[in-house]
């Protein structure tokens, strides 16, 4: 599949998260709830919906961005896990969760997907959290 | 990490799942609940917790492996979607889930994680899953 200008973002996914930053193949987005530090890679290929429907090179890239966001997670919150998913059953477009998960959260041991409607976080709230992980993701962007 | 003859499957992952195959790096077992198709991947790393511990080139063959599941899955099934994660908040050994999920399915569109208890397969059933992804996944033990 080609990574190009006619990618669009699924109405959900924009409506559930901001944007971070763009990666070398993937979108990456903070997701609404402030109850997690909670993270998602959309990859900018138009009609991808599994992992491994993507080229290889492109499965290679995400697998690599994964790893980069999972290492600035861990980095910048100590979580005591982190929860990796590729869902969509509910939003087809293929994104891959990364979630820094703690004993003291509100789903925890039990997934974050479908536990509870999201806690929308104020606008200094969102403005804070973007910066903070656009500063420490900041190597993802292509140079 | 090392791959090495201390590896000890966690209790709870052994009873809540059968053994299917060997891969190169894993142990591929079917999870105990007749309503999905549902394997995992247990790296044969002692003390494995999170993916991206692994050493880079155990990182790369257990996403190789995440792969080929995903492929036999969905072969297999002709499933709506596929569903992979790694979460480990109540198991902490390292363990990939590849789910094949459809729309009839009773968590669906949730994920299957923490939806319900396993609905245990019969022995039958039990025998008649390990043997048909044991077949379909013949490729993935080492030569």
């Amino acid at each position: 599949m080609s990574d190009d200008d006619s990618f669009v973002l699924d109405p959900r996914l924009a409506a559930d998260s901001h944007f971070i930053a763009d990666g070398p193949l993937s979108q990456l987005r903070l997701v609404d709830d402030g109850r997690y530090d909670w993270l998602a890679l959309v990859p900018r290929v138009p009609g991808a919906v599994e992992w491994f429907d993507l080229d290889a090179g492109q499965q290679q890239r995400l697998f690599e961005e994964v790893r980069a966001v999972a290492a600035a997670l861990r980095a910048g919150t100590r979580c005591e896990k982190l929860n990796i998913g590729a869902l969509g059953n509910i939003v087809r477009q293929l994104h891959v969760h990364v979630v820094a998960r703690n004993p003291v959260d509100p789903a925890w041991p039990g997934p974050v997907w479908g536990a509870s409607a999201l806690r929308r976080m104020s606008d200094a709230e969102r403005d804070a959290a973007v910066g903070r992980w656009r500063g420490a993701l900041a190597s993802l962007s292509p140079a």
